[in-house]
């Protein structure tokens, strides 16, 4: 084969990290603290960058899949937490919406406020709600490169039927993305070669 | 294993239909053409939607890794042709920066302009060029829901030293489009079961 096939597997931790299956989530700050110490986990581990991301039940609070960050161990820009885990929620389903007819409703909870290319993946993805914890500037601060990003992208994603929860446990979502900055995480923005 | 992994194939037709790996495509229209041929081969087998992609070397004008649209097979609303070309083509090179320190600057090109996902994907990839066939307004007109780009987004991405060219074969591009549309092809845009 001339081309290769993709695989992106989720580290070794995350398994044990999220041992109780049957776990439910209730409140959207429970949700956010589980999301953050995957982020918190991932960076401990060095096994991606500092951000974390779930699929959860809206109504239920069960987690359907996790997210990490695995841009430079998988050596693959699109591997954003928030990518990760609409990619494991729909191979779970087995179906690329996760809005489809008798589902039940789904929310993305995100450790930071998605960049532009996961946010364009929240509309495709078939979530109803959207969740974030700290801020696109919070991940700028440090370095990262959100890329263009619209205004008024919260009303594009209410108009789609999609609502938006904002600065849940902010701080301590921006305090993994801190922490990471300070000891020298590897910020991987693209063209660093000029 | 709680969580599955995420593997995402070409189909089998693909590397038949690109059998020679020394081909030079010289051209912006060249490998335009080459891309929209993807597209358009990928409805003729069934095997996604109606778009192609490519990275290329731009100076020297090799492939280096294709993509085409393979959301509905895959379950998976993230498998865009840009998505599945830019991943397919950092794991070729084993780095998550296309424009890494001595690499020739690569180029993707995509049989229609990216929606809101891939146009962040576009900045994160390290490529410094894009080349886009058919337009926004293109893929719209058939049903699919681009998302939510930004005004002026070709200039975010010269700011980054991503060069833009539009418009290249642009109605070679559409009529795979059209022809999708006209003959029922799945408009796979999320939250259908409301």
């Amino acid at each position: 084969m001339r081309f290769p096939q993709l695989v992106l597997r989720l580290p070794d931790w995350l398994e044990e990290a999220l041992q109780d299956p049957g776990r439910v989530y209730l409140t959207a700050e429970e949700r956010m603290t589980a999301v953050i110490r995957l982020a918190q986990l991932n960076v401990e581990h060095g096994t991606g960058g500092p951000f974390g991301a779930g699929i959860f039940e809206h109504e239920e609070g069960k987690l359907l899949a996790p997210g990490v960050n695995l841009v430079v161990p998988m050596s693959c820009s699109v591997a954003h937490a928030e990518i990760v885990a609409i990619a494991i929620a729909q191979r779970m389903v087995g179906c690329f919406d996760l809005g489809g007819l008798g589902m039940p409703r789904y929310e993305l909870v995100t450790s930071t406020e998605p960049c532009a290319m996961c946010l364009g993946a929240v509309a495709w993805s078939g979530v109803r709600w959207l969740v974030c914890g700290a801020r696109d500037e919070d991940a700028r601060r440090v370095g990262f490169d959100e890329g263009p990003k619209p205004t008024g992208w919260q009303q594009a994603l209410e108009a789609r039927g999609i609502g938006v929860l904002a600065d849940v446990c902010r701080e301590q979502g921006a305090a993994v993305l801190e922490q990471y900055g300070r000891t020298g995480g590897l910020i991987y923005n693209a063209r660093q070669g000029r």
